[in-house]
């Protein structure tokens, strides 16, 4: 098969676009930046919220669900929050349509089926679950409250890409509610651990974890926690971000408990989401030319097993054979036995799709007692004794999983430059990209003017930051840590 | 604790809206029509959300998603679905808000912001599907497509109630693309089976399969196919549907394929669904006058570990002990060690959130090597050898949800009733409730009279209906087979 992926080099843009729809991950809709996620995207999804489903309920959530619609008025409660959402939201204005009197067999809104209030299609449920959250909480006894919602959320983005930034997207929202401050920005930080880990654990993404400047924080937060990985462009990503909201919310919704000494307080709150613009930092972090490359842990076929040239009854049970020993030990793995399509049109079907193992089974190889096994990551091809294949490809998966992690991290090392003036930061960010690492007085001015001049923005102060004295490598004045500026998608 | 429940003889629609906010399962929102899914209610719909998504895959199906918007214009494109769902369908028409300039700190729709064409918030998700599967299929070899969505939709009904008929729901919905019409009705069946299977041995929910009278079909499908539960207070509920689309929607959408002599056919289409709905049939099925009574294959909690008088070092190692092996077998258990509450209090609660069985343990049962456990559906309590307990409690809950399901199938087969005179109808829809299985000479009009003199409505036409020569129970026309007639939700 003919690919048609654009190469990297000639334009990653485009490349990226090219995987999206070649690998059958998602496509453009019919609607104006919503995309259809296709059924081996939606697989990929489904292990992903699988795991991150477990480790939220690891950590003490549960899931609920919460209306798709907020009333404005609500919408309209934190000033910040509405302001930062409010020039990108889908209304609902009318509960009805009706014959069109001037175009028969076509519809047309029912004026008279004007809602009283509009409805938002939420952008973010932090309005609508406070506004709920109200009603639960009287006591200290009725906190923490810690949910979760996985649901889709709407924002009139102008400039989409396929899963990086769409109008409607698919994502998690955990909402909680704590009777300290202290307890509320330790169970942000949980969730930036949380996210984290399953970034380079799951996905083989390395992250930086960091705090936002106050300029990137969210909107209606105290402090924004973030994770932030390394596109192979060189352009970071943010992919996840966990906020630590004070008591804003509260306050905007008059949410109130009885402490132990029975005085009222507002209570303080945390918000947290991840989004299938994680599947777009999967793809841009491991993928190459040649298509996909899928981490063993999340991919939805972890083995394809090919019969060489096609399926017989000697190599179907040989797969058949294999197949039973792969799913004992939980492996995810399929046999293709389709036989209009050749080994090779096939090889380069599932390299696109990003299976890290192919096994092919040929009869001249299965008289030898062996099968042919191919990594995806590095594109070795081996020779296996039959016997030994589910050990050696169950050790194989793994070796796939810290190999394609141990490679993100070695390219974000190699991409991550500690710059001390402005001329190079410029040449920095305009060459070489990555992440740069320099000292910043810490005004929105100066933030704002290197965006300007360089189109980067700071991703984060990192966690691990070392205080130290430093001059601001835009104003020189003084600096007490590095921070990370980077172009970004 | 006071439960604060109707009685079911007092006010059955009481009963139902006391239990489901009692037991936590959901409420209403600040969105009219639209509920919140509390984290207990989730839990259970989490549950039945895994199975059924095992069947789907195990009958070939695999997830995807699609926008939430449709264009006016797609959604207008088959007209009967179209005139079904417009008079009940949110309409986004703007995509921003602005500052209000004469309410300082309030939001108002942008009248920039007006979109060219009105996005309809999906009621059910043909016509954006079929539109995308248009660019799917071009061959035979494309086919069949067998693709599974969970989704929220929106219908602005007027009357809403929690769970049974609310504004914004959550559900599946499979969309299938066929070659050959017999394979389509064949898919279709299967998922009404399917269907059937869960709510029996999952649910505990005994259902009639049926095919629905025409005016009581979908709109857009040339053959509906249905199950149909009874509900305690005598009123059916239809708790899942499964519908032959014929080629309506390829026709619409024009979704063509070449067949194996290369010559195009419209694509045959089947759709299918069950919704958040059956929580309200589970609970109407089974729950009584202390609350919730939950089949043990689907409750959040099966059993639940109660201390007596509270937990101590000698009941905590006790209940570990019985936890570990509880967990061993795969059951759900939960520990109550909360010792601001009296177990009289906890007793009650549990009940009200049925819990299959409670076990509690005391120091004078240990002494003598046992503890109490008590069964929700029939309320017996008995003492067991604490030894044996794992093993005691695992074939418990199986006998519990035969019970379940053998109590509803008895209701329903005390509460339907063959009728063949029409002043008996009147008076069996009027007093006694059910289903009547009568004669109908097939009309419209036949059928219409009915309802207006009854509220009765054809359920279905049972696939296991007798052919039978008969005179319709109103006109006295000719008729072929009995049909299920009932007052329904």
């Amino acid at each position: 098969m003919s690919k048609g992926i654009t190469s990297r080099e000639e334009n990653y843009s485009q490349w990226y676009t090219d995987i999206v729809k070649k690998a059958q991950m998602a496509d453009n809709s019919a609607v104006r930046g919503c995309m259809v996620i296709k059924p081996y995207g939606f697989a990929l999804w489904e292990n992903m919220k699988a795991e991150l489903d477990r480790m939220f309920k690891e950590t003490g959530h549960v899931n609920a669900y919460f209306p798709l619609f907020v009333p404005k008025s609500l919408f309209e409660a934190e000033e910040k929050n509405a302001e930062g959402f409010a020039k990108e939201c889908a209304v609902v204005t009318h509960y009805r349509l009706k014959n069109d009197p001037d175009n028969p067999g076509k519809l047309m809104v029912d004026p008279e089926a004007k809602l009283e209030e509009e409805l938002v299609v939420r952008p973010t449920s932090e309005a609508i679950i406070w506004n709920t959250y109200r009603d639960w909480i009287q006591s200290h006894r009725d906190l923490p409250i810690l949910i979760n919602q996985w649901a889709n959320v709407v924002r009139w983005e102008m400039r989409t890409r396929l899963f990086l930034r769409t109008a409607e997207f698919l994502w998690q929202e955990g909402h909680t509610a704590h009777s300290t401050k202290a307890e509320a920005i330790e169970e942000a930080k949980r969730m930036q651990e949380v996210y984290a880990t399953f970034a380079e654990e799951y996905m083989a993404m390395p992250v930086i974890r960091g705090r936002k400047s106050d300029s990137e924080r969210f909107a209606g937060a105290e402090d924004t926690y973030t994770i932030e990985a390394l596109m192979q462009d060189g352009k970071a990503l943010q992919a996840g971000t966990s906020h630590f909201l004070g008591q804003n919310f509260a306050k905007a919704f008059d949410v109130k408990f009885a402490n132990t000494n029975n005085r009222e307080e507002y209570v303080w709150a945390t918000s947290w989401g991840v989004s299938t613009r994680l599947i777009g930092g999967l793809i841009m972090t491991h993928s190459d030319d040649e298509g996909l490359v899928l981490p063993p842990k999340l991919a939805p076929i972890q083995v394809v097993i090919i019969p060489i040239p096609k399926p017989n009854e000697v190599i179907n049970e040989a797969a058949d054979e294999i197949i039973a020993a792969l799913k004992a030990k939980g492996v995810r793995v399929k046999y293709d036995m389709d036989k209009k399509k050749r080994p090779g049109f096939k090889f380069a079907q599932y390299e696109l799709q990003g299976v890290p193992i192919r096994i092919g089974i040929g009869k001249r190889d299965l008289e030898n007692g062996e099968v042919e096994i191919a990594r995806r990551d590095t594109k070795e091809k081996v020779n296996v004794p039959f016997k030994g294949v589910a050990v050696y490809v169950a050790q194989l998966l793994e070796t796939i999983q810290n190999n394609m992690f141990q490679n993100a991290l070695n390219f974000r090392a190699e991409h991550t430059t500690s710059v001390d003036d402005f001329e190079t930061f410029k040449e920095v960010i305009a060459n070489k990209g990555g992440f740069v690492s320099a000292h910043w007085d810490g005004t929105e001015e100066t933030e704002k003017k290197i965006k300007e001049l360089t189109k980067a923005t700071i991703r984060c102060i990192p966690n691990d930051a070392v205080m130290e004295e430093g001059k601001c490598v835009l104003t020189g004045n003084p600096s007490t840590c590095r921070v990370l500026f980077a172009k970004a998608y």
